[in-house]
């Protein structure tokens, strides 16, 4: 069983687990502490970004020789094998760790097997402490394993009394820079960005990660951007009819496009793309992280599908008082059929609000 | 000039004169900082309720002994009368404070006068200390005095897609009871509740404050809920061709009711009910702090009349799609001409979320 100081040493794993939210994708975002034989900390680290070094690697350079006799607390199993680094598991058998504490066992098949080549080297290994809490904080990495889709967040931003544009369309700015460079870093994160053709039209948008603004020198598929190469998402317009023009900007070559038409992807009744069948797709070309930016229309299929793991919402505010919704025709015609959610995290980026939050009943499967 | 410890005190008695934010009205939110001859802090207090003890003579209790030769920090000019309690200023001196450090002169004729009966009792007196800061935090009972209109707050609770109700018209509950609650101890703190007439056919409700919620003993115009005694707020209703039922349970007698109609207030070209006019009535009638509570087209209206001083609105993590929205016609039509505001304080209130906000321009005169 868990010790007071092994499951405080795990809440603040989860807590540093999600310091690597938009840099560590595709990989899961895990923390790590090492306490040493006194049960004291004496390392900390998070997987900053994928390609680097793991949590538990990180936290056992902090630690040095203080980590012999001492034990890991972990938010993911430790890996076991060879990737861009080497396997967690022979780092912390070298180290000396007596005990390593692991909230989620991996699901991973490539990674598994960590806690039994741990054990096999004489390492005490307890798995599932504190394992909904760390299975919530990384759901981004974890859910695909379950559910075979991709996972799926909407973001919208919309003023305090949830208009997305003025009464005579304008949009351009709701929000504020600072919430617009974080939907960037958002983009940046994910590996796939889903718009319907209605937004393509109205907004013509290029949807690449920008970490540097609009004025980031972006070519091609893979850029330099605030400083970091970004993997630029993939961009799916979800378009019934395939009535994309020619001339968008998603055509513009600066990252891959998928305009899905119902043709090809197959229809639901009402002759719309199934939004099911686009995530099997979008799962089967080895897709695992969605960013759903609209618009109203489609987001509402999307809830009506029971599709959205995740709402982010950017609220300015201002008030409008007449224009369109962020959202429309989610199916609820009722308040008690209210699709009800549960707030992850509040904060202020700039003016704006971000609210971050899960939907209360999991999606269908 | 103030020292940086007296800064810091103001800051502090800021702090501490938000605590009586429900319960002070119709007196002013004050708090009150002593520090000694050193300079350390000796005593903290804040006008608790109306009718009990001003921040001062919280603060000195107690300071006790340790208020001689030391400085008084406090938000709003100590009073100079003798009301429900006596006179600051004479209290102050009793106690043998060397020094008053004042943020906000007095604008009340009654209680003015303070600082110059300070300085007659040979205290060193600064005002103007932390001044914007500290009027922004009693804008509520100072906003009156300058426009000689009541603070009008305007309340709404929506989802986070921006909708008040259902498709069908449904909204209990859109909030959690928490919330709810909330709700109620604002219109224990208001003088004045406005309703418009079309909120009252359809929704009926009886816009009394009850802090114990539905089961509360409530008669007459004074009620104790929730262990105090609570002012009732007189109930407004909008109602420019004055339609609202005679079996309305604003019309029940459980407090004071006004049928506002255009006949009576003076109409504006379209016919409505005049906003500002509404305001200068209720201002003769001693009203200072309006809680306004919809429904959308009312609000609508006090929005073009620049006659909201404060937004406080209640969101609840939930998505409807459909159904009507918290505001309509605000007079504004394109993204430019939004109503910007400023976040002051955002709050979970049980599962929902509370946020208020201030308009960016001021107010029309």
């Amino acid at each position: 069983m868990a010790s007071p100081a092994e499951l405080a040493a795990m809440r603040r794993a989860i807590e540093l687990s999600l310091n690597g939210a938009s840099t560590t994708p595709p990989n899961p975002d895990v923390g790590c502490v090492i306490l040493d034989a006194t049960g004291a900390t004496v390392g900390e680290g998070w997987h900053e970004h994928a390609g680097g070094p793991h949590a538990e690697v990180n936290a056992l350079v902090e630690a040095g020789e203080r980590a012999r006799g001492g034990t890991a607390v972990v938010t993911l199993e430790p890996c076991d094998h060879t990737g861009r680094t080497g396997p967690c598991t022979q780092a912390l058998i070298a180290a000396g760790v007596a005990r390593v504490v692991v909230a989620v066992a991996d699901p991973n098949p490539v990674a598994a097997g960590g806690a039994a080549t741990l054990r096999a080297g004489g390492v005490d290994v307890e798995v599932g402490v504190l394992s909904d809490e760390a299975a919530t904080a990384n759901a981004r990495w974890l859910t695909p394993f379950r559910t075979h889709r991709p996972f799926v967040v909407w973001k919208f931003a919309a003023t305090l009394d949830g208009r997305s544009a003025a009464a005579d369309g304008t949009s351009r700015w709701i929000t504020g820079a600072e919430a617009r460079a974080d939907v960037h870093r958002l983009r940046a994160a994910v590996d796939t960005v889903i718009v319907g053709s209605g937004t393509v039209r109205a907004d013509d948008p290029q949807l690449t990660a920008r970490l540097d603004g609009e004025a980031a020198d972006v070519g091609g598929a893979s850029s330099r951007a605030g400083g970091r190469v970004v993997d630029q998402p993939l961009r799916v317009v979800v378009d019934s009819a395939g009535t994309t023009p020619a001339t968008a900007r998603v055509r513009d070559g600066r990252a891959e496009t998928w305009i899905a038409t119902a043709d090809e992807v197959g229809a639901t009744p009402d002759g719309r793309v199934d939004l099911a069948r686009l995530l099997d797709r979008l799962y089967a070309r080895g897709r695992r992280y969605v960013l759903l930016e609209g618009g109203p229309t489609l987001a509402g299929a999307f809830w009506r599908a029971g599709l959205i793991d995740r709402v982010v919402g950017y609220v300015a505010p201002a008030l409008l008082g007449a224009g369109p919704a962020a959202l429309a025709d989610a199916g609820v015609n009722t308040i008690d059929a209210a699709i009800r959610l549960d707030v992850a995290d509040v904060r202020m980026v700039g003016p704006d609000l971000r609210i971050t939050a899960t939907p209360q009943v999991n999606r269908k499967a």
